[in-house]
Order: C-alpha cells, then structure tokens, then sequence
C-alpha cells in the first residue's frame, strides 16, 4: 500500500490539455484506492481489542518522539515557505511547532489512549415477550476523512482519536503545513507499523492539488464521515459538495445573559473571563445580552473590559447606561459576528423572553450562558435555549470536550444530527442492534 | 399561518415564461414562509412539557376518527385518479385506506402517545474537579421534514412520532395521494387546535410541484433533519440535492449464514421466513449463504422454499448440491440484487471469513443473520459484520423498531451518523451539555 499520495509527476511533451486529463484521472484513481485501502482497515479495526488499540496508540506516541528531529526540520521548511510568502502573526504562529512541541503530540495521544475505550460493552438490554435478546453495541463509524487547515497538531489529535474509536482515518492539512504532516503521518504509521493494527489505519493526502478534496467527498460507500475543521467558509464549501455525511461547526457566536437577578462581582468576572481569556477562539462571548432591570450593573462589567483594551458596541440603552464610556453604536452586523477579537457587542433587552428572543435569532447553536441567582431563571432560560452547551453562572469558555469530561477533543458540532457540541472518541462510534434468539421466526 | 401550501393560482394573462418565474419565486417564498412558521412552533415545542405533547396526542388521534368520513372520500378521489391512470397492484394497494384504516391510523397515534416521553431527565451527570455539574439533557431536533410515496398512513404516523419528541414536521407527500394527506393533515391539526400545542407544528406542503422538494432542501437553519422514506431514486436524490442533514435508507439486501454448526430444523425455519413471510420489505432475505460444511443441509432449507414458490439462483457449488433442484446460476446481478420478490440467492463459502468477505461486498448495512449453535462462531460473525442490525438463530424479519421494542418506527437508517438501524421517537432528539456552575472562570 502507498504510504502517501504524492503529486502527480509533471507531464514532459504531451498535449497540455490531455496531460491535465490524465492527472486528473490518476488523481482520481489514487484517491480511491487510497479510500479502498482505508475501507480495508477499517475492518480490521473493527475487530480489534481495546488493548491493541492502546499499544498501537502508544506506539504511535513513542515514534513520534522518536521522530522529532525529522518532524521539526519538515516544520522548518514549511514555515520558511510560510515566511518566503510573507505569512505572519497568528497564521504563522499556529503553523510552528516550537521546542517541547513534539513532546506534547506524543503527550497528547497517551492521553487518548489512557481514556476509556468508547467500544466496549452493551447498552440497553432488553429481553423481548418473545425471548429475543436485543442489546445495543457501539462500533466504530468506519472511515472518518478529516479535512482541516494550518495547525499541524490536528494531524495526531484527530488520528489519535480516529483510532481509539476504531476507525480508519484520511487526513488532509492545508498546502502550507504539507512538509510538516508528512513527517507526522511517517512517524504516526513508523508507530502502527510496530502494532498488530494495519499502517493504513492512518493515510495522508500528501499532494497541495485541490482537486482532491472533492474527489475524496464522492467517496461515499467508502468514507463513513467527513470533518471539516477550518473557517466557516471551508465547512460549507464541504457540505455544500459533499455526498458523505458532514459533522459541522459553522461559527460560535455565543452569549452572556445578565439576569435582573445577577451576582454583580459574579456577572463581571464571567464576562471579562469568556471576553478576555482568550478572545481568538470559538466559545469566547461575542454578545452580552443584559436585562433591562440589571442595567445599572453595567458600569461594574464594563470597567474591567475596558481595562482589559476591550472595545464596546452597544445598543442605545446600553450607551445611555454607560455615559462617559466609549461605546460604538451597534449595528445589525454586531449581534451576527463572530469578532474573535477584543470587541464585545452590548444590547439591553426587556426582559429573560427578550434574551431568548435575541439568541433564537443571532445564535450559532454553539454556546450560551445565563448569570442569575434564581434559579426559576435560570431553568426558563436552559429551556428556551436550545444550543449545544447551555451555563448557568459559568464562562462560555468552559464549551470544550476537555472541560466538560470527554477527554480529547474531535471538534465541536453546531448541528444538531448525530453529535451536538463538544465531540470526543464516543462520538466517533454508531450504536447497532445485535439479536440472540433461539430460533425465533416472525409470525 | 396558512394550513398548507395550496398550487399557485395559473396566470391569466401574462407572457407565460414571466409567469413561470413569478411562480417560481412565489413557491420559494411560500417555502420560506412555510419552514419558518415550522421553526417558530418549533420553538414552542421545545418548551412543552410530556403531559402537553401526550394530550395533543390524544386530540390527533380523536380527530383522525371525528374526521374519518372526509378521509375516506379524499381517499376515494386519489384511488379514482389512480384508477384513472392505470395504477393498479401493490402501488393502488399501498395508497387504499378500507374500512377500519383510520380507526388504525388513530391507534397507531395513541399508541405513540403512551410511548415513554423520549426527552425527559438528564444522563451522565458529572461533576467536574473545578465544581461544574455537567449533564447531557435530551432536546428535539427542532424541525424535521419527510419526503415520501404513497402510504397516506405516513401522514399520521410521521407526524405522531416527531411530536411525541417534540419537533414540528413539514410533511410532503406523493402527488398520488394529495387529498388523502390533505385530509389527514386538516384532521391532525384539528386535533392541535385543540391542544395548547401550536397547530403549525404539523404542516403539510400541498402542491404538486415538484419544484418545492428542491427548495424545501435549501432550508438550512429552518429544516434540521431530512427524511425521505421512498425508493433508493429518492433517496439519493434528496440526498445529492440536500444542504440539510439526511437520514437514509437506501436498501436491505440482507444475509443469512447458515454455519457449519446451524441446527438443520432453526436453519430452514429462518431462512423460510425471512424469504416468505413478507418478500417485498426491506427485512426480508435477499441471500443465503451456505458454509461448505452444511452444503448436505441445502435440500432440506431448500424443500419449504420451493414449496412456499420461491425461485432460487444459485453458485455452482449450490447447483451441484441440489441435484434435480431448479436452480438458475446466479451472476454477480444476484449477489447485489434487493430482488423484494420470491427469489433467493444462494451462494456456498469455503468458510465464516468467506460469508464475512461476501457480505463486506455485498451487503447494505441493513440486517444479516447468522445460523449457529457454536458461540464462537456466532461472536466471530457478530463482530465481524457491520451492519445496523445482526441476528444470531433469528429471522432478518425482526430487524423493526416494534420488534425491537422502539415502539412506532419513524425509519430504518442504513448510515452510520446520528442513528443506525431501527429509528423510533428517540432517534428524533439530540443530546445537548447543561452546565451549572457557581462563579466558575477558566484560568
């Protein structure tokens, strides 16, 4: 089995045209066989025991330290394009693996393989009238093809992952990461090559052509599950073309409610914590929504924003209640953005009906939180809200799969079918029907 | 809000291409307006309490029977247009409401209604180092739409099952059976009127234009979960055109191994009922697959099924052990054949891998069963096969969200994302994270 796809060698004296034909065929071919050979593992994995599946994990973490050296100069070579091409700031910085990083792979695939084995065992046993013996049983999804941009530590998560819950997995990184997931998925299958697990468990998509995304979401029958994880514009591209079933996180545009009944010191450190802590990420708070008889608190939450360099855009209630504060009118396009940046919309509403209102219209159905000490509200609001993690005087930042318990995280799904919210390696399994009888026919 | 979406009105006297695209947008507009009423009552809904969904139950299921005489004669109307066209069969069959149908309709409802309440409590409550109580709490998928053939019973069945967890249903039946479903519909929203449900969580498009199926798919953000329940043609269809998610039941070519250690008298009532006892379902067996060792048991299973008229295809393996026996030699056709008809294909394998093997190719992730009085061999095949339902000593028949104690069936998914296998009111719910906290921020 080919390790990698590797680009298509250039055509030397044929027709441009017909040589591009060609590649484009050959692409095709290789992306199926790949997603062939991946289907064949999968089998193979699905009849595997919770402990070779661990021993493959920790294979896999032993090469990739093992690995290192050839990993960071792999890194090297990415981010000297990446210079050559004048990327900076934070693109650059999440496509840097820095000192002790490669450390922290292997620590994070232990980690995985340290987490409870989602597979094992039956669910919901039930002995029918007629004696049939109906469980539940997890298996693994099968081939789960992970399509995701710049940060190179996605390539060892997301396979650590995949291969806890059994399944095979088809990694494609961005183009500008290429040098550095190559040598991770070297050192990822040097790992399963020393397991009873096949190599082909983990496959890369090594070519920078972007034909092979699409080829790759035809691939139905063969591929059980695709992830996209990149910008809002990368998932629905995906979902638009894809065949396969697609697990979305379209945008975290999450809320704080201050209730008429907030805790003051309560309400501004939550807010400050879910702006603040780190604004660039997708359960940061976008919009505070405060309710109308809470209003005079405003001046308490918004001093520590503004000492924190945060920038306010409020509703005209909320730049009443805030005189001699810097508060930008809101716009329409405040209560939809997604900032990730220290930009914080306000907007005062009428009452908790309001809130729900608010957030029924301009949610993401990713995360929302309520600050309140009556728990009437508290439960009205947890009712009326039907994202994906609603808190009840808690940081929108808790919205994580390691936070809340699941171990490692696949990514967090903002729609509503298979998994909704934070995913780990459970969520990388289906539930069938298994049946033992005695002979029974149906009469 | 409209009850349902009447054909536009012909234009007069207009330039018929303007009138067709002023048509068009008119269908698009009632579409829109259609599925945002459904994600309104949604809302409503996701706030009603078990006793509410129960008696607004109830209400349907009464009105069904107080509206029966107007049922029976829009059932007339489609079976006299069906007369009219010729349709004839099983396809007129399916469509014909008799004596006693709607009195069926209205148990089957009530039936739904003494279901247990799909979405009450909170599992896997934990409570996290730092103090957070996390639970995972079941909530509707909000908006659920069905697109299908025929069966007017779907009308109701469809219906009673998304409230009973909660959803609104945006209902599009076949053209065939326009009056039937209008009928039902005007009946099923009777019964809300008299509930404190709102009366749009059951809407019915009902036009004939094909048209508004493509722009029911485009209704991301307002339409959660496809369903269309019909021929594999429709479901890849919906399927290729869908932005939304898609529940799918593409086909059952179902499998059963009759192993070299199957009771001869288990396996041949098996695999004559899962021929016989209903041939044109998804559930029924399309092949049986023979371990070389118990080819000296191929007379006896094979006696009742030509008896019983079943026509079988055979390997040359089975051909030559059935001597005298008309068997016609099965081609690769049969291997993938959901014949729905009595015809079975019948291949012998050199072994339990090899049934493994012919079912990996084959099989449509629906039901396969295996013949076994040795437990090895029946875990061997269990964990070997991964199909949404697996049986061990039992007919493929039983592969049914009643069988399996689901109660009501809203479909049978043949993927594996969200749900697999036997889909009831469950399967209609998603699970979210409620956190409560008491200050919490993360450091």
């Amino acid at each position: 089995m080919t390790t990698v796809v590797e680009p298509a060698a250039a055509a030397s004296n044929a027709e441009a045209s017909n040589a591009e034909a060609s590649n484009s065929e050959a692409l095709r071919a290789r992306v199926e066989a790949m997603a062939t050979t991946a289907r064949t593992a999968s089998r193979a994995l699905a009849r595997s025991t919770p402990a070779e599946r661990t021993g493959a994990l920790q294979a896999m973490a032993d090469a990739l330290e093992a690995h290192a050296p050839a990993i960071l100069a792999a890194n090297a070579r990415d981010l000297e394009a990446a210079d050559a091409g004048g990327v900076s700031g934070p693109l650059r910085d999440r496509l840097r693996l820095g000192a002790g990083a490669v450390a922290a792979l292997a620590a994070a695939v232990r980690e995985v393989a340290a987490q409870e084995d989602p597979l094992v065992g039956e669910e919901e046993v039930v002995v029918r009238p007629n004696g049939l013996r109906v469980a539940r049983v997890r298996i693994p999804l099968g081939v789960v093809c992970m399509i995701y941009e710049s940060r190179p530590n996605v390539t060892s998560d997301a396979a650590a992952l995949c291969l806890k819950a059994g399944n095979a997995v088809i990694l494609r990184g961005g183009s500008e990461a290429l040098h550095s997931n190559r040598a991770l998925a070297e050192a990822l299958r040097a790992g399963l090559a020393a397991s009873p697990l096949p190599v082909d468990a983990v496959q890369l998509v090594a070519t920078p052509e972007r034909a092979a995304v699409d080829l790759l979401l035809e691939q139905e029958g063969r591929i059980d599950l695709v992830i996209p994880r990149g910008g809002e514009g990368l998932i629905r591209a995906v979902t638009a073309r894809s065949r396969i079933p697609v697990l979305q996180h379209y945008k975290g545009v999450c809320h704080v409610f201050v209730d008429a009944a907030a805790d003051p010191e309560r309400a501004a450190a939550i807010v400050v914590n879910a702006k603040v802590q780190r604004p660039g990420v997708c359960n940061a708070v976008e919009t505070l929504l405060v309710h109308r008889a809470a209003v005079g608190r405003l001046p308490a939450i918004a001093a520590p924003l503004l000492a924190a360099g945060v920038e306010l855009r409020g509703c005209p209630a909320t730049v009443a209640a805030l005189p001699g504060v810097p508060v930008r009118p809101a716009t329409e396009a405040d209560w939809e953005a997604e900032y990730l940046e220290l930009v914080l919309a306000v907007r005062v509403v009428n009452d908790l009906e309001g809130a729900l209102e608010h957030i029924a219209r301009y949610a993401s159905n990713h995360t929302e939180a309520i600050i309140t000490e009556d728990p009437g509200a508290a439960a009205a609001f947890v009712a009326g809200v039907q994202s994906s993690t609603v808190l009840v005087n808690a940081s929108t930042r808790f919205a994580d799969g390691g936070e809340l318990g699941l171990g490692a995280e696949i990514g967090i799904s903002t729609s509503k079918l298979h998994a909704y919210g934070p995913m780990g390696a459970r969520e990388l399994t289906t539930r069938r029907f298994v049946v033992h009888g005695e002979g029974q026919v149906r009469g």
